[in-house]
């Protein structure tokens, strides 16, 4: 299997502009300089446009407690290949301040207003076009 | 946990237009009578433009040997909460016309030429506008 861009694709292999989604998820979010925030657990798509709305970031805790989920715009992240990551510069007091839940909790996505919340916190145009 | 629509979402639920990328991902194609076609193994992200170009459907073989995948285009694909997959009028002849590799191998996702092929299969516009 050829390896993509998001696991570091080699110069001599076939460049595309598609990743997985399977690679996506499980995927480390880093700062620029390579600390860790957390892990890609999973994309948001809308069903109707086939936009990727959000990658869902899971973050803090310990052995698997007091773990959460932060849907970030995923129009905010970049893959960096040197960092290996997708590339987020948040500080840890951003990050608890952002919009999440608990990790087995279920994000109301169903409430446009915590949508918006989300997309004015990370300063970026909403999926669905203008609000 | 929110049940999704992918998995039958109740009615007392609340519901939304998103669904996660590791839900769709497993989920059966049928046809409308029912007949199971495949499973979506994952899907292809234009990385640029956020859309999601393709579901990979994997079909056929035995006991995971023989086993194809073929890219869909997502726009070709729709939900059916009453068959409880998403629905593909295809016949077996059609499948195994259709653009595929082995499961083992990976398409060659570079070439544009074979892409269009892809499309022109199964007569929906191209996700990257027209060619």
């Amino acid at each position: 299997m050829q390896i993509d861009a998001v696991n570091g694709e080699s110069q001599t292999q076939h460049s595309h502009n598609l990743v997985a989604s399977d690679r996506v998820e499980g995927t480390p979010v880093r700062r620029a300089n390579g600390e860790k925030i957390g892990t890609i657990q999973r994309l948001m798509i809308d069903k109707f446009s086939g936009n990727v709305a959000y990658a869902v970031l899971s973050f803090g805790g310990f052995l698997g407690m007091g773990q959460k989920h932060a849907p970030i715009p995923w129009a905010r992240l970049k893959y960096d290949p040197m960092l290996g990551a997708y590339h987020l510069e948040l500080t840890d007091q951003e990050l608890n301040r952002a919009p999440a839940t608990a990790a087995g909790e279920e994000f109301d996505w169903g409430d446009r207003s915590r949508e918006i919340d989300i997309h004015n916190y990370y300063r970026v145009p909403p999926y669905w076009g203008a609000y």
